[in-house]
């Protein structure tokens, strides 16, 4: 049988940190979305303070659903290195609190995402919504769109796991039932 | 009257987190230091781990040392994006781990540390090491250098603090005898 895949994905910022809980089948298939949202900060709140909620906030999530995954936005561009430091900042905040409920932490670049979930790495936002909705099949558009992007991480996550389980060989093709993949 | 002071100084790095703790009359008079060293992380490990370790040693630190306040550098320059990343998420664990224990953080730039320490904003790296010695009266030089510029952030800390009082008409003059300190 083998556990299910339960990926929370963050695209970190510190006024809003978007974020979405995907399950799929073992070997990433048969994605759905169990949750998704948005953390926010006020900018009046001390910095110190903004980046706790945020880790707070992240490890509330982490005890209510449970995810055996987080993914992140790895995102190496900024407008300058004060903006750089602030994006930073609420990344670790994320992963202050993944690490230290002991889940692994997987980072992808904004290209790699476009990549994963629409198949070029330099499709617009709007595409990578499309195909996020198409593929957690949801009635409406995920908003703001770093709720949209944090979704489209965890999709990401379940992709590379895909082609992990098919260069191991235990892949499953779509719709081959259960196997005895573990 | 008044409690004594005891501040929580940070020189944050991904790789090698100084800290040191000091303690003064209310006023921010009479320093010494609590205690002093380094939080180090192995680039091995994964950066979520490093990170959260940062965030453990410093929640160690403060229960503890049961320091007061937190002070922390706020560096607004570094090589690149991708370095500014670095030590912006050093700082958020610390950040993060200060904020969960409901303690203040106050964030000062390096050349207001050295002001403070020294009385000149550009003052070289030696001299503020050697005005952290003299004013703790430290009898071996801080070793390595983050661990002096953590004592150095602290004692900034508290020389805000004597001017605090200066301003609030509280300021006891330095060896006007113990007063009614608590």
């Amino acid at each position: 049988m083998g556990d299910r895949l339960r990926v929370l994905g963050i695209d970190p910022g510190l006024a809003s940190t978007g974020f979405g809980v995907v399950e799929a089948a073992p070997g990433g298939h048969d994605a759905r979305s169990i949750a998704m949202g948005a953390i926010r900060t006020k900018a009046k709140q001390p910095r110190a303070q903004r980046l706790a909620t945020i880790a707070q906030r992240v490890d509330e999530l982490i005890v209510e659903h449970e995810p055996t995954e987080v993914a992140i936005e790895q995102q190496y561009v900024a407008d300058n290195v004060r903006s750089a430091m602030a994006i930073g900042e609420a990344r670790a905040a994320v992963m202050v609190a993944a690490a230290g409920r002991g889940l692994p932490v997987h980072e992808y670049t904004p290209s790699a995402v476009k990549e994963a979930v629409t198949g070029y790495g330099g499709a617009p936002k709007e595409q990578v919504q499309q195909m996020v909705m198409a593929q957690l099949e949801l009635t409406e558009e995920p908003s703001p769109l770093d709720v949209s992007d944090a979704l489209a991480i965890a999709l990401t996550r379940l992709a590379e796991s895909r082609l992990d389980a098919l260069l191991s060989g235990d892949a499953q093709p779509t719709g081959s039932g259960q196997g005895g993949a573990a």
